[in-house]
């Protein structure tokens, strides 16, 4: 794609100033639509140092309200984010519905520079070029309007342009070794670059590969891009909010291999029961044990995610708390999951849990989940039904992608029976101390037991995965069921440390 | 202080265990009134390795709701953090109100064991000593509970401690040399510790030093501490609410001599005007000088801060575009600032300020700031009488410490009269492409005048110090007003670098 193109493509200034001038005002105007409509806006820029990125980046955001944009230059990850998954640093920065988010730079250099430098495997490369499609994939499901530009232009053109910039005292710094380094291995790059252009140009976010050796065709490119594609956008945007899925329809996931046989809640006896007597030193045995296991944990620097769900009143505070109390402050956190707040409900549904999770070493127990998509998202009607029956997958790829990067994942299904509950909702009711737990919303989801069921059982069939499992735990007697999430995380550790 | 604590203290286990039983169910119970009364609650442990800060925090936040507190472990300061003020760090990690930020080690490190090590001078100590006496009194005075505990340990009780760890296969790898080798100088840091404490102990947010040879003695005295202290803040914050200020009365600030003499906005002529032959040259100059100066100012790592402030229709996106112009997008970010958030409203209302400053080498502009407090929150009732009238002092304060950390600040009040307000007020409601820019606000504000006019002047008279000045830009020729802001921002530029 790169060696084939036209480097020499020049547009007369006479007419592409005149032209730039219309998109501009064009673009400008377009803004105030985007924000009104809440499309996300990614544009990226990739390409050659030296290439013109800065000067492109400058005269886009010139023409923008910056309370609608923010920039972004992506340097290779400090040892602070290489800490994390490789795309947590990327989801952090996309845009909120009705703004842009503008990147100098992008995921696209670890697959490129960073892949060339740190001499990286084919299967490595394979690896990260599928995380992105999928990451694109659902960005662009979700609405996210995404621009990749890049900028190109030849091996001498870039040694001339270094050297011009070494020759003024006042821009020599900008030259380091790596440009003189990357522009000697000119060639090694270019494969580089030209596989992943190919390996990434997909309909839902295209390259557009500009020819950069003169500044005004290529900001005249760039500027033509961004408007007719946001035109056509706002337009697919209006089209897509009409379309309707059916809800009974069966869901077809892209790789059902990896699901584990689940029962459904029906299946489940829960008539599972502790001797009392026995849990005390269960409980504490189970404790050491954990304990030790966190600290070979945190040498090995594996991470630990714990997902729980369940019924309201199922146990949830109890059972983390007894898991919570074998762990070293320092290396764990309880993360409460409520309902979104309004930044968060301005970014898709998956952007908080992106910046949520626990780094290598660390564990990350999450009191409530990215499940509630798939539950009370989907109950209530906080999210379209084409939008919940895609989470199966969305879920299924961002777990995936966290064991690629080396998490342990377990999620408990913390159960009980509707008798159970309304025990326990009465309980909560006479008791001055625990009134606080118990809420209108929770008698209110309560009746909706049925539909909820229902979306339990198609989760768990859905979304239990040998790299994520989901655990039935049968919570009827909450000491059977600490002691039983406790013993299922010790036997996980002690098969992966 | 330390010296003379006696560390053979013990309250046996027999009545201990009942009383903290008792202690945990009175705490759980205020969590909810703390989250009610919305109280921010700081707990910052400092002390010994070895001490015991790990199972101290264990054991409070097992006794907390997870959806009501956050737990940080403070590490020396990276690369990344090291191009930001010291406090930025800390400001971020403050307690929304109504939870709890609970702090293993805290901005206390940077003048006890870093000090120690990075040999920094007692002047530089005593410097960051009263940044932090600053910070403290500061979030007193919005209300926050700040409770120090000091886990003091002997020598030997610390010596024994790690041999202990080290003894054992599982913990080796907990004892450092770093800790051997504050073991083997523990007096060279006992004094730091002593200076510490005696320098920073002051009413509203005292130490509570500990003596942590035996758990359960430390773990009652921290329970009965925080207990105590929540009870009478919340009882403090009631009468505190009470309290009226009167608006009129003169306003006293610490370091008046700081401040520099300011005309009042009626002194200001407004007739300035630019010819307009000569404006495309000189702001074509200008931007060529300024756009050298970043990059001077890049290599020497001085941050820069722009805040802009003016009238409705003054002209401040486009004084700011013609800034912006002549940065590199890699180095520049122009910060809108609209009304809080949600998020921002639950606190202090610098923290969102301390979290979007520039690193070293960058610009930050600011489209509003900071200054609203005593703008649109002294008018509109958004905040009390006594809280505006204290933000003269506290956001002197606030830019002190950025130029201390060695930021060049420059203030910008855009200024108009009101005929001309209301020209271009006129001018955008009957131009389609400027409509989104007036709102109902606007006029709502326009009746105002007379208001902001006597905030404004106020804001100027007890603002503009040496190290941060308000500089008045005439704006009726908006030509006019972008060349004066660009050549005020070179001029102090070329002064500094």
């Amino acid at each position: 794609m790169l060696s084939t193109l036209d480097l020499t493509q020049r547009i007369p200034k006479e007419t592409a100033k005149p032209e730039l001038r219309t998109l501009k005002a064009r673009l400008s105007a377009l803004q105030q639509t985007v924000k009104e409509h809440k499309l996300p806006v990614i544009i990226l820029f990739e390409g050659w140092s030296a290439a013109g990125k800065g000067s492109m980046i400058s005269s886009l955001i010139l023409t923008l309200d910056p309370r609608g944009f923010k920039t972004y230059s992506i340097l290779p990850p400090d040892e602070a984010e290489r800490r994390y998954p490789l795309l947590k640093r990327y989801w952090e920065k996309l845009p909120a519905y009705g703004s842009f988010s503008i990147l100098d730079r992008s995921w696209y250099q670890d697959i490129t520079t960073l892949a060339v430098e740190d001499k990286l495997s084919r299967q490595e490369v394979l690896r990260r070029t599928e995380s992105i499609r999928i990451m694109e994939r659902q960005l662009a499901d979700d609405g996210t309007l995404i621009l990749k530009f890049f900028l190109h232009i030849s091996k001498k053109e870039q040694k001339d342009r270094l050297d011009k910039l070494e020759a003024s005292k006042n821009t020599r710094w900008r030259v380091t070794s790596q440009d003189r380094r990357r522009n000697k291995h000119y060639d090694d790059y270019l494969d580089a670059y030209e596989a992943m252009l190919q390996n990434t140009t997909v309909s839902h976010a295209p390259w557009h590969i500009i020819p950069a050796h003169d500044k005004t065709t290529a900001q005249l490119m760039i500027f033509r891009t961004v408007v007719s594609s946001i035109e056509s956008a706002l337009a697919q945007k209006a089209d897509q909010e009409k379309l309707v899925a059916d809800p009974s329809a069966p869901i077809n996931l892209s790789n059902p291999e990896r699901l584990l046989p689940m029962p459904t809640l029906s299946q489940i006896s829960l008539d599972k029961t502790l001797d009392p007597s026995e849990y005390d030193q269960r409980l504490k045995d189970a404790q050491q044990r954990l304990s030790q296991l966190h600290n070979k944990l945190y040498r090995q620097k594996v991470p630990l995610i714990l997902a729980y769900e369940g019924w309201d009143a199922a146990g949830k505070g109890g059972n983390i708390k007894r898991v919570a109390a074998a762990l070293d402050p320092r290396g764990y956190e309880v993360i409460p999951i409520a309902a979104p707040d309004k930044t968060e409900l301005n970014h898709h549904y998956l952007w908080r849990f992106w910046r949520q999770l626990p780094k290598t070493g660390h564990i990350a127990i999450f009191d409530r989940t990215w499940y509630g998509r798939v539950m009370v998202e989907r109950i209530e009607g906080f999210c379209t039904t084409r939008q919940w029956r895609a989470a199966y997958q969305e879920i299924n790829e961002f777990e995936y992608e966290l064991a690629q990067w080396g998490a342990v994942i377990l999620k408990f299904w913390l159960h009980i029976d509707q008798n159970e509950q309304l025990r326990r909702f009465i309980d909560r009711q006479n008791t001055p101390e625990k009134q606080w737990k118990i809420t209108e919303e929770d008698w209110r989801n309560r009746e909706k037991w049925p539909q909820y069921q229902e979306a339990v059982d198609q989760m768990l069939q859905l979304t239990s995965t040998r790299y994520a499992p989901w655990y039935v735990i049968e919570s009827q007697d909450k000491k059977y069921a600490r002691i039983r999430t406790l013993e299922l995380i010790i036997q996980t550790l002690e098969d992966v440390l």
